[in-house]
């Protein structure tokens, strides 16, 4: 159990890493001096200048900071700790997004124990907007001020948004599987990248379904997200701190709804 | 000719149109009491009351600033006029983001001769950006400030960007046309609403191409693209201001390359 005076240090320092990671984002964001690395030649995946320098600078705060806790990082790896927490970082969740100029890609930061988030923040930098949540309380601050985090009230499936980021989700049986739950559903809508899942907890969309993902794309969300009312799990339901396949929804109604459709 | 003030006059009412159209988009954006009703059973189409009011401000300001001229708008059509001038106004062009709480929708707002779009804006309200192009200057006000708008210079179509609002790119033969020069592209996204023909006109993407569209849709990305050095056709070449099949290039070489796939 953490002490107050500790949860607040590690809001305090969550804060100070999402305000050098807005600078050192925005610094090549639709610069023409950007450009995009292959980390694998046969997978699109750039990785920019601005992800090093942004976790790079987030990992110098951390060392001063909070010099005992582990980190794991999108571009630099794991670094081991003593604290029994680990912040993880995702430098520039949404790369394609960030390439192409879109408004949809973010920071993400979080802090977990053993049993997974703690506490999470997704900062979109470009729009100024910050989801942050955890140790019961979730807030957005941004073009339109400081507000509580509500994840939406349970509709019918036919009622509902759903959002992912590629229209090809993971491998053909997972992409089967989310076209299950697609059909179904009101609106479906692709490009959002990280953005969904604080549109998620901020009660605007249903539901978030997505494959492959690493535990730094989704540690952030499912922090958020909890705190905001909703539940993430992977397929199975069960913890999806690790990745993999990712099912965020508002309510245990539209997460059982859907879970029926995707392991149907 | 437009005279100098004419084209002045212009300018200034056209923003008064976008500031206005903030405040009312904005006031329902993201609110609980935003309803979408559906305007056609068949497809699904939302409308908002901010979709109305939006409209509704925006022609009261015309009806005393510029009453000789004639009015199409998306939620209550033609209005006539006698200047020879029309403003085609879409008061939340991506409904459907608007009502995902997604950042892409926005206001479009142009104003067309008997040859088509003369100077037009899309504006971003939630981002507080706006993207005005038209009489031989293009220019976006935003988070990073104000700066001038420029295409992205040629290169291979296996290192463009292609942008489309939703995968299922009109009917089956304009889908496949789409995917044929998706194909082709080194990266397509989903899910940008107008905000994509505002990031082509940035020099952030290479290609929008969609199906479908209304002269409202257009219009106004007509104008800015156009200022900013950018071409915007119809799938056959011809002019795209009536709506219908539309690609939007930075430039020509790679409008070039992409025609002849849409066509192939």
């Amino acid at each position: 159990m953490l002490s107050s005076s500790e949860i607040a240090d590690i809001r305090a320092t969550a804060a100070s890493l999402a305000d050098v990671a807005r600078v050192q984002t925005l610094a090549h964001f639709r610069k023409p001096d950007l450009h995009a690395d292959t980390k694998e030649a046969a997978r699109f995946d750039p990785v920019t200048i601005a992800d090093r320098e942004s976790e790079a600078a987030m990992r110098a705060i951390l060392a001063k900071a909070r010099p005992n806790d582990a980190i794991l990082g999108e571009e630099f790896g794991a670094t081991p700790g003593t604290s029994g927490l680990t912040w993880v970082l995702d430098p520039i969740d949404g790369t394609r997004g960030y390439i192409s100029g879109t408004p949809t890609w973010g920071v993400l930061i979080s802090i977990a124990d053993d049993t997974g988030p703690l506490y999470g923040i997704i900062d979109q930098p470009y729009i100024g907007e910050r989801f942050a949540g955890g140790f019961g309380a979730a807030h957005v601050t941004g073009p339109m001020g400081h507000a509580a985090l509500k994840t939406r009230a349970p509709r019918a499936l036919n009622q509902s948004i759903l959002l992912s980021t590629f229209p090809e989700v993971g491998t053909q049986v997972e992409g089967d599987a989310f076209r299950r739950v697609a059909a179904h559903a009101r609106l479906t809508r692709y490009g959002m990248d990280c953005y969904g899942y604080a549109l998620l907890a901020g009660g605007h969309v249903d539901l978030v379904i997505e494959a492959g993902l690493q535990a730094y794309d989704v540690q952030a969300p499912i922090a958020v997200i909890t705190a905001a009312g909703g539940i993430v799990t992977n397929w199975q339901g069960g913890p999806a701190h690790q990745g993999g396949q990712v099912i965020a929804a508002a309510n245990a109604d539209i997460h059982a709804a859907a879970m029926a459709l995707l392991n149907d």
